[in-house]
């Protein structure tokens, strides 16, 4: 079993190895959130998707009949979080994003419409979230919209500081096979869902 | 004021130009779609979207600094449906396609995967169907997955009839502001969601 920061230990709790932290921190959370939706459909838990990046495509050649390629698109804001999809028969969406700042979480990694989507979200029921991932800390938080909402409400701030994340999120321990089991946290918040 | 397609009222909501049935057949079940998803935004009804078109980056290009430009991509496979979003706290997922033929929709329209994913989807309690438009009829059919699947386990064909829709499926009338008003009909079908 892998233990948040790469500790390995055994069936008493003793520290085996060392060596697993550079993995971990060598993945990038896109990474491990693929592996663990992956692993949600394997086991037929949870069917959520990461959404394709939105682009706008300019330019397009058919070198043959039954082939097409790009040639040139651009990458456009997103107008919704990264990823959605169904558990337990409730909608589930959330945004995720990494920082290397070790204090605060800056608000500009989220497009102002993409707020405006988890807020809608939030008010119709839907379970939205975000995990935030601060990469020279090696820690990863689930923060519910609702908390998230409330802070930029009281708050005219640029950034969260990381002591919102300590005191109103959730910090996912780093798991196998599921490395950010995700869903356990959220069935912790909501309860019996 | 302009509405969608160029369709003019007076200020009684009468429509005081002749000219829909045809541009509606002009227009896409896409676009039909986009701006149905739009309105149900507006009015704070639901929040469904069309996914972006999946694919595959495979050179990408930095003019400047803060520029960048893909230069090759190609289109891949989708693994799940086209749109998805959250209805009265429901999830709500789709595949929107259109048809030439006036007898039957042919099944490989659709991936297998995609059929994979409305039965997941299905199977875990999301409100999962099919909006297909057969484009030289000016028909446009509301199938939910159960009936769907139901045909494809009990068939071994290519298609689906035009009987199977006209018995099974449900005509989305053409309307306004909601061109395609399919949460009337969902609301309908699952009774009181």
């Amino acid at each position: 079993m892998n233990y948040p920061n790469g500790i390995k230990k055994d069936n008493k709790n003793r520290q085996i190895t060392n060596n697993i932290s550079h993995k971990n921190r060598g993945m990038t959370l896109e990474a491990d959130l693929n592996i663990t939706n992956e692993y949600y459909r394997e086991i037929d838990k949870a069917y959520i998707y990461k959404k394709p990046t939105p682009i706008k495509i300019t330019k397009v050649d058919y070198p043959s009949r039954d082939k097409t390629v790009i040639k040139e698109a651009f990458f456009t804001i997103p107008s919704t979080t990264d990823y959605n999809g169904l558990y337990k028969g409730k909608y589930i969406d959330f945004e995720a994003k990494e920082t290397a700042s070790k204090t605060a979480f800056a608000l500009d990694n989220i497009h102002p419409h993409q707020i405006n989507h988890i807020n809608n979200i939030n008010r119709h029921n839907g379970i939205a979230f975000l995990i935030i991932r601060f990469t020279t800390r090696n820690e990863t938080y689930l923060v519910m919209a609702k908390d998230f909402l409330e802070f930029l409400e009281k708050n005219d701030r640029k950034s969260i500081p990381i002591n919102f994340f300590k005191e109103k999120a959730y910090l996912i321990k780093d798991g196998y096979p599921a490395r950010i089991d995700y869903l356990k946290l959220i069935d912790e918040v909501i309860g019996g869902i």
